[in-house]
């Protein structure tokens, strides 16, 4: 489940992120290629905002884009999105779960969580913090011990039954990632090395640094 | 104080990631023109391993690099090095203390830090995280609230009877930051906006995203 549920209001574009052309396609094209190389027999579905329906369809026409998969609508938070994914897949097997504007995410990666998941039932790949981290509390900040901390990217995987249950169950919906719902649920996440380069794109220069390893081919699939 | 004591055993480089070439002159020749543009009239000072010293200078000469500076030799930790910078400081005036590594801080970063420690006396620039964090507790991790921390950068600013007081008195010797430093003394932090680009170079992927942004003039100084 590759999900581009966002409206992309910190690029300061008329286009969400995703579908803005990076080292010639779309980003969610390299996103979308880099699961359907690296586990070729997986089902594909792509979450993204009714309205941009069209959009994507015209896009995979004019690049002769054919990769296939099914399309599933957005919601209004990150967690309606992946539920709405969720609802198309089975009860059997692993889900990965993508964000769409994560296109750098290595194959060891994406086998490391898949295969965790299968033995496990929900793993996460993270990396360590580089820069020294601060807590906010009330008025004031303190140093925070970064190496008791990791940050958290995508794929975030799961055996279906797990994460489909904990989607229907979560009290909330204002979650940041997949695992928190898992854990809300009672499960406990296996985290796995991410690659650092995996970078979420936010903002122009996170495009200008995907451009660049893109180029430099230095990201596998 | 632009400290550089790293010997950059993550680039797997045998040459630390400060003198590495980057888009025309070492990583370190670029974080020192920010400064020397930014505040002419500051006096620099860099701390680098005392074995590199020849190298530096030989990197000066081949670049016919004359930015006004004084050496000061780095120590077994960066607390050390750092100490050894600041007894080259007078008790007056504000100093900003640098990652030798952080060549993309932009203009109004550094001015900004400095004018908030000249009123408040301690400031350091902060982004917030766009990955979700966990905190390892024992032998498992639990979702962290992101929107309650920050990734601390640097320059951290500081009056300088504040932070040459702090580095005699502070009780340990493995700070990951200068702010830290200043908190075990009981001073406050004021936290100021840095810019997301200004990355602390680690890595080849680093290296790259530096250059990118160095050619494309996406940062000025």
């Amino acid at each position: 489940v590759i999900v581009a549920g966002g409206s992309g209001v910190r690029m300061k574009s008329p286009v969400p992120k995703q579908f803005l052309e990076l080292y010639g396609k779309p980003v969610l094209m390299h996103t979308v290629e880099a699961f359907s190389t690296i586990v070729p027999d997986a089902r594909i579905i792509i979450v993204i905002p009714q309205e941009y329906f069209a959009l994507w369809q015209r896009l995979c026409s004019v690049k002769e884009w054919n990769v296939k998969h099914t399309l599933a609508a957005g919601g209004l938070k990150r967690y309606d999105s992946v539920k709405n994914g969720l609802a198309l897949v089975g009860k059997q097997g692993v889900v990965a779960i993508h964000d769409a504007v994560r296109p750098l995410v290595s194959a060891d990666v994406v086998k490391r969580c898949f295969d965790a998941a299968a033995t496990y039932g929900a793993a996460i790949p993270v990396v360590p913090l580089k820069d020294s981290i601060r807590k906010i509390i009330n008025e004031t900040s303190h140093n925070e011990d970064r190496n008791m901390l990791r940050a958290v990217q995508t794929p975030q995987c799961f055996r279906c039954s797990i994460i489909k249950e904990a989607y229907t169950n979560a009290p909330l919906n204002d979650y940041t990632d997949d695992a928190s719902v898992a854990e809300t649920c009672g499960h406990n996440i296996t985290l796995v090395e991410g690659n650092e380069e995996n970078i979420k794109i936010t903002s122009p220069a996170d495009m200008l640094f995907a451009e660049v390893l893109l180029k430099n081919k230095f990201i596998t699939h």
